[in-house]
């Protein structure tokens, strides 16, 4: 359903056609600074239009929070927030009246829900995933204030080109210690910080859309400074949480965190990550992190670290023969321009909805500690 | 938390060393025929001890059932089952109070719980699944009465080795078309159904074995018959619900559905999966199923396919270098013997996850197709 | 939190002085006819300054509808809902900074969320209502397709005058099996069908309207045409879910279910309801009512009928002796004119819940019936 | 269903005639000492066979904790309990086969369940909250370690017979301030602390238990030393929190909070809880306690009372005219004997329902509390 989190908890709402897409945000902390300046930041970088790389649609984006603050402080009341439509044609698409688009939700939400039109797909459209960005800010700004946790993601594959992620990569390891968002946006549309790949995977994305076809790729994301303990076995491990909200997100194929699949092929005795006490904290860390941050779906001071795989953007500008909705063999035919590759605009997605998993799970951690304090 | 579903749910308990674990089954329908020759085939299948590629600890794992039947049928009430420890001994493994084992949940729980004993880190074993198998055993003789529902998972790799995982691979679809419960159990306990590489799969874990080592490998799991319509967008996409299932098992590291990694490297016009009508229902269907029989996160009717990576297991039979609690670095001793590779034993943890899941989308999907007749 | 119901669900935002109040609806079945028109009349029901009864603050409340629709028809997905604030000034009550308000929710917010500013305590004010209302006509209109199911709540009583409650009298029961939301409103602003005592309750509150003082008084809401099934044991039993909901809304101190307290003192051989067969319908019914319309929590196909009460508003036009935040003794000013009594306002509030618990248990109930179907 | 709560959980299963009820208790904190013997009193105060004013039908009803402990303190998992049904016989009242039993669940049960067998009733008798009193037992003792809560529920009506409720009266307040459970319990099966009516009640149970028949009651339960803060508006207010867990309750008709149903005729100027500032502690209470304790849904530090009807037991042991199954009226013949007040035997259950409440509660507040200290 539309509803994310136990806590710190965010329900959406809107299509692409509506009047606004939105979300409420309930569990927020009173007392916080917050304003429409916190929460603009990630909208914009979501917001498609950036660059040749993603479709020229231009929608603004300006988001407007209708409740829960004032005078920038935070009531500890649900924030209510919304990002008006400037595109409210109900009918954009009319031959999707006839065709269900290949690999969209076209024929599955006819199935579920009965509707045709275009808004009723609208729902499963990258326009959904507003209301998460919107709230993920507010997520980070708790988390911020938390522990100064910082959360970076940025592209590190499309198509074949991929940066390397082997957990035992000393590169990689760097790379996940130092990234910071500035990085990310600064080398430009890619969202990829690493200087060598960088322009192939731009490259890649322009031969695709050169061809009128799309591409898939991969975001990875890194969170540091998370403090130890969170999490909730047996099913609310927090890396099932991460992977539930991850594969909630438009467009994902799968979810891999600490060594992943790589992780299969390295034996035991290499994989396991032995403890050394870090003389400058006093406190036991591990050498290597195979198992990106969480042990026994808790939190263990780490970084956690972890990959999404994003597929090819079902709609392209070339021609598909597919059948109606009426069993017909025919063309469904290109229409307008459209973005080649998601993955650089999923960036901030995935950052918000980690956000959203870590309030969350920091929120519930901390009753644990204190019921704890208070039966020793 | 230790429940999992929102109409067919489950609770689950215990730890290795306490006096029983087990769950209880909310939401099951009256009047089903259940006795616990149901719910054992699975429970026998988990159990370790079954070949010497897994640990030789031989435990009966009986199930009883406590509640919620009568007369060998469902009341409709909730089903308690029990499976009795048979080895109670609080403390085997001695060791574990000086050294936490490396990459196992010691630390974590000694950070969250406070606990340092080997029961405390028991929550994390493989037992905890035995309450998830049992259930899962319920939901499979529910999803077989709702459509002849099959749900079967085998090891697709151990280590370097691997099935030909690529959706566009006619074998791996013709696997997943025809592949059997039986025919997974029959080739032995490697449980690989691809004669080509069953053999060498089962080499690489006794070279493990031997080694003292451990390794790690892929189930996948693939489900036919399916209904159409299954999932709750936006947050609870069905492959959502299966990667929050999965990813909840102990010794996971990733989940990917459908094209999953690979389909990251297809372009979108061959990734698309164009429809086409099926003679023989009348009914559309889609060429390839590069989506994983997922769309918009709600199911299509095609086979639903996905894998999950498990790690090597983290208790191995051989001196490890490590820091002890108090931050001195030692040798934390080899003891006993243990799985090299935990996927064998796996696939029936997987299959139970993916039946929990579905059987509870199933409950919901019904209540909306109720819905959307009553207003038409 | 600000979220209710499982499947049918709820999530409502906004204070007296933010933008505006609303809601999510989620789990809204595709292609039901809705517009504002469908939600508008009992929003303006429950407005103030619809009598001299209730307070002169004159608020408009148009609901807009932001998303889930298109063409007047549900789309299946989340309806986003708002009534924007007329009057934003955020600080109206400035002595309230020194006081807080007796029985108010002043000191509890300042404690819980360390705001002593007016919208801190909007949350607890009637205007939060304005959500669960406009949900709550969906859900109605959703009530009436699945069995024309009818839910009417009036003023039962005022101060120390009620009608007759006892399960017993005739002249209830008549009045639960024929009162219509028509009768309730025609009688004037009271809200109470009751022809003998509607006046006597109207002069009670225009006589504490005249002391500046303020009185509560019982809201009794009946349920027919209410499929039997409905309720899940043994925790969401319907009336723990009805009574859930009441005692949500605020100013609310009781909930009782058919005989309620009366019942106490009935001995169980009159209690009891007896069963016979409805030579009309050939089913089972019973020849009394005690029970209200639910057995073991299932509805049993009678009518349901419940009553809340509401004690005297916190807010009167009369100075009060209280202490300050710092614990000075002193007077807290009266301010403007407030509604004497909550009660003829709080009957759309009454009727709303009902119908959000009662859609949702439909929908969960409708998931069973299947199940069962499928398992015979 | 059968979980009940959001960090403090538990989850129930059994009925009259299986193997064993018990629960699933979720969310204990780690290291706090716990035995069968904290759990055990409650369960003996809740058994039937204790006295001539309850049925003779003697359980031993004695605990075995299965999980989540060692060495006599608790791990931080899942508590698994058992308490084994000494009679399993599953047909002892074959004349329910004909007869849906009134104001039973035999009738609702089989529409919903389509189960007429004894046991399908079953999971609404008494029996069936052995699992939620071995629970409060836990809860109970956790809020002991935060902050000494004292939780005291006692008979305070029978039939026709009341303790004075009314929230105005010196007497009654002064009991909430001084009632101790060792008190309810030496005056001897009836549980009413009230020398003056103690008899008399337990007169009004004997005659009714001597013309077979039965008769309600109302319990109290005041709760003492409860932190402020509690309760999460809008809808998860603390009252609507406990309505919710006591209507949940078998055979409960009402729920009354502070100055309940009597508060609707007491006009706001006397309703209205002052504030003071108490010279011992430096904080502001309020002089009167018309709230009960909760003010906008959140605890303000004052006791919280509440009362629960109770409707007089179904069973009676006179014969009963009605309708069978098949539509023929006929004789329901007596059989056994029976409770003829079920309301002493629910004073520990309503202890119970109320601890889990709270439980649940503080560990969702401690968690709002970090996280506002932490942004302010």
């Amino acid at each position: 359903m539309s509803t994310f989190g136990h806590l710190f908890r965010v329900t959406t709402y809107g299509e692409s056609h509506c009047k606004s897409v939105g979300c409420i945000v309930d569990g927020i902390p009173p007392g916080m600074d917050l304003t429409e300046a916190d929460i603009q930041p990630q909208l914009s970088r979501r917001r498609p239009g950036q660059s040749k790389l993603s479709t020229p649609r231009d929608e603004k984006d300006k988001v407007e929070i209708h409740s829960g603050t004032e005078n920038g402080k935070t009531l500890g009341t649900p924030i209510g927030m919304l990002v008006r439509n400037q595109d409210q044609r109900p009918h954009d698409y009319s031959e999707t009246d006839i065709y269900p688009r290949p690999s969209h939700a076209d024929f599955t939400y006819l199935q579920k829900y009965g509707i045709k039109a275009s808004s009723g797909g609208g729902r499963s459209s990258a326009r959904e995933t507003i209301g998460r960005v919107a709230a993920g800010g507010i997520a980070e700004k708790f988390l911020k204030k938390v522990n100064n946790v910082e959360i970076v993601a940025f592209v590190s594959a499309v198509g074949e080109v991929s940066i390397d992620r082997d957990p035992r990569s000393e590169s990689f390891l760097k790379l996940l210690n130092t990234v910071t968002r500035e990085q990310v946006d600064e080398v430009g549309p890619i969202r990829c910080p690493d200087l060598e790949i960088q322009d192939k995977l731009t490259k890649i994305i322009e031969h695709y859309r050169d061809l009128k076809d799309s591409i898939g790729g991969v975001v990875t994301c890194v969170i540091r400074n998370l403090p130890i303990g969170l999490g909730e076995p047996a099913f609310d491990k927090l890396e099932a949480m991460l992977a539930h909200a991850m594969l909630s997100i438009p467009a994902t194929k799968g979810f891999e965190i600490g060594s992943g699949f790589i992780g299969t092929t390295i034996p035991g005795s290499k994989h396991n990550d032995p403890f050394y006490l870090d003389p400058t904290t006093g406190k036991l860390r591990t050498k290597t992190n195979n198992s990106g941050g969480i042990q026994g779906g808790i939190s263990n001071g780490e970084n956690i670290y972890f990959s999404v795989a994003f597929k090819p953007a079902a709609t392209i500008s070339q021609d598909q023969t597919t059948s109606s909705y009426d069993g017909e063999e025919g063309i469904l035919a290109a229409r307008g321009r459209h973005d080649p590759s998601v993955v650089p605009r999923a960036v901030p997605i995935v950052e918000s909805m980690a956000a959203l998993v870590l309030a969350d799970a920091v929120l519930i951690q901390k009753s644990r500690e204190f019921a704890r304090s208070v039966v020793a």
